[in-house]
């Protein structure tokens, strides 16, 4: 090429120069501790207890307190309420369907939680590149299958779908359970993608080997 | 054509014959109003004496009780709690949603609420075929764009399409509220899709010329 | 949210202030009825005798009487010509298709006269949301199937598909037929969004229980 | 590989061995000359008079005489008739569109048109692969993008398009010929789609620097 | 239409007036031969001698030595390398692919190639036009119908489909060779698109029944 | 639900019972190092030598000699020759496309690659989960815009973006690279794809805080 074609850019430069972490939890902005109702203020504090740190995803919904509690209830009730899947299914769909949205707080702070919860790293970074190549078992590919369905547009499941489901073990409510989990979790992400939420920089290496958690 | 190619069915038979409305409000089965518990079957009733039907949602969230008070509450938090938008154009958002969805349950029923709420039959029915095309305010029109972009799968915000939103006279708090309530009713949709949950016949006439809703 | 944040709109106030049903036929004006040729003003007039006014298709189309004549002679050929499908199946292919390309003339047009022929306005309303999710029979759902892929881009058939088809009781004729009008309402929902054409007010109502007709 | 991944095929062995050209012109048969009706017949006969061979398309529609009737007056409407577009400006649109629906009879079939009425076969061959890279005066890149619009599902034309096209010398008339023809070739690529319709071998080389046409 | 919608434009002009053929074959420029190192210029020189012109990719690449020597050896080893696939057969896999995606350059050289080698010119248009109506043998649809699935973006290939190859006749090194080439030309088709690459335009005559090659 | 909708399985169980890591680095099998041909084995040991394991690409691709060399010969004139673009920053390039593309391989390897040219961790995990939202500086962001684009179906690049790339500090050679490098690794991914590749189990936490590399 003609010498403007030239680069004086050395090879080896470090990437990426000048852009920092962006830090703030979301767009919106959020209020301090001392600013929150009791009872959002207890949840923030109690999570702080057990990771070390506040999730921005209560500081984020912290910002409007009744919608905190809505949120938090509901995702409480399907994340760690009675259920025929265990904890890190659910965890596996929330990663399944974060990933299929391209969704980086939940695929990051889930990825975490799945990491932890299922005791297997490798399989959880790779439900969150491709639950589709990953190394499933039969039970847990059809979940996934299900949930990855349930995430398209214009979902409506159908007799066939749901007597797989069965036929992997799962009961009547266990099929709803993989919908709810994975329909809420289009909501999440879309509140994620509304507030610009940004994960902990803590949960890129919770769960793994390397980590004390 | 060949004679085999005549058939005797004459056109101006009635058509659809042998297909009757699938009545059962969810695929997983309902409870008995005397099977529920009382706060739930209080909604129910309280619902029947205002519409003169129990809206088969209710009665297909009751199969789970726990269910039925998260979706209720958070569902009531945004349809009918304090925000700069009004109950109309929240209606709006969810039928513009539910119809790109294309949830059979939501967009009857939903439609017939904004046919009530909005008093105007014509734009409500023009929202559920296709909101681009609809008769809108310019502000109803910004919403719906908005609404519009939360409901695509990958769905991030940016700094411009909010401030355009601004700009048409929505405070921070509704912007939130237009994409709550629009990511809300994509996870109420795919639940209607899990649920094959079927509209009460009397949402088609709610709220038309002929009604007296 | 700061001060800033508040939204002066009270939370019932009615919604779409300010915006008009738009009521131009066509963007492309549409001739006086005195101005049109007399073939051209009788089929018009022979319409709103019917009807009690004259669908804004006819008046769109009448802007150009060579391309009125041709369109009505194949439109009236498909929809009211000697087929082994139902004048109803026919209308149910329509808007089966024109809900498809989210078409608000033909959608609310032809919705109307699915529900007059078709004698079933709830199920003619279900198949203007989704025909998926509809009550429909075997034949017809083998129908609609078949129409709604014709009208995606690309469009071949398979030997399967028409032999299921066959197997559902169409004749050869039947199906070039359920082909011909789906493919006839794309080109007709491209020329209604080439003309912004929008559906008479009277269509919303028509065929509804507390109509006359 | 294993001994059992050698093939013994000979790297230059011709391909496709056993396949036929495929000369049925549709599916469902078609009528001898003297089977058709006058008109229709006269139709086909002018034809081979004029181009040495009868285009499958008028063949496989005298199956039907009446369809071939209303569908041949429409088209010559569109494609002959008085119009600020030139009749190779019309191909162009033809071509555009069936390229984008990969409709094999009528790429072929108005793709020799193109070459014979455009005088570039260039260019026609460039706009039968991919109309965005074509070697295309302002002009006719504005009719070309607009027709491609038209082709999308879901078409509505906004005012800024028109208003491109008006900018680029083409009157109201002009953009309604312009939606037209690519309409009504969504249209007739769907009908050739239905009939497997097979492009007569003649075509592919008429209008070819090498052909007498 | 009003007066203004009149245009003065005769029916029958010709077409796309004032448009070049664009001839540069590729937006970055390219070296003359002199400039050439020695290899690369040897196999321009090669090629004119066997085609009587320089295909335009080698010119293109010419611009930088060590990407043509890279991307020579690689296409070479593909297309004429020792494989159980006729080197016709690679072909239609190279005019499949570009044809998905619309490669002006690939489709019209490559489309020559095919015309050449595979000794039918019907044949390779239809493929070009699209590959799933083409009158295939059985062996050359099953390569195709991989070919085409692994275009697709996200491409993994289930035992299902290796199964299917293996039953037409492929070897395992033939369907990693259907792959490797049908992966490759997508490489290069998206090089053809970055550099704005023009087909000589001498290949769309070459294999043509009126042509001496 | 009914009792028949109970299940055993406790919620706190271990998920993914039975799966086990799926350790073949390629479908199609691999050689032994002392059957690979020396130059083949010499890559294979002096990337053992530098990172304690080969890379199952490496043994993937020695399965057939010609189709490593080639391969490896453009992959390093690409990733480790002369360039403007820094390699961090054309493995940036690298992990945008594979993600797009879902390639577990490529994400996993490249992802690590990544961590450590990048030595920023947290950027290298959010541009495997979304590049959009990553924490990007305008110059790496317009260099994965263009990349993405170039991973599109049917690319084709236009001027405008081009100048954007030159705006943004990059010569025409880098513009070439940024492509170049998208579009080997479309290619690359697809390969990944046919041989079902698995990432070798160390890539996970390569280039990690924990990690001695």
């Amino acid at each position: 090429m003609s010498p403007a074609g030239t680069s004086p850019k050395p090879s080896n430069a470090p990437f990426n120069e000048g852009a920092a972490h962006h830090a703030a939890p979301s767009r919106f902005g959020v209020p301090a501790l001392d600013e929150m109702p009791d009872d959002v203020r207890a949840v923030c504090e109690e999570s702080r207890a057990k990771l070390g740190f506040i999730p921005n995803v209560f500081l984020a919904y912290a910002r409007r307190p009744e919608h905190f509690r809505a949120f938090m209830q509901y995702h409480d009730l399907l994340m760690k309420g009675p259920s025929g899947l265990s904890r890190a299914e659910r965890e596996a769909i929330v990663v399944t369907v974060s990933a299929e949205n391209t969704c980086l707080y939940c695929v990051t702070a889930h990825g975490a939680a799945l990491r932890i919860l299922g005791k297997d790293a490798v399989v959880a970074d790779q439900i969150a590149t491709n639950w589709r190549t990953a190394d499933l078992s039969p039970r847990l590919r059809a979940i996934l299958t299900f949930a990855s369905h349930v995430n398209e547009p214009g979902f409506t499941a159908s007799e066939e779908e749901i007597a797989k489901l069965r036929a992997a073990g799962l009961s009547e409510q266990d099929v709803w359970d993989v919908a709810a989990v994975a329909a809420f979790f289009g909501f999440s992400n879309r509140m994620a993608g509304l507030m610009d939420m940004r994960p902990n920089p803590q949960f890129h290496e919770l769960g793994r080997p390397g980590s004390s958690r």
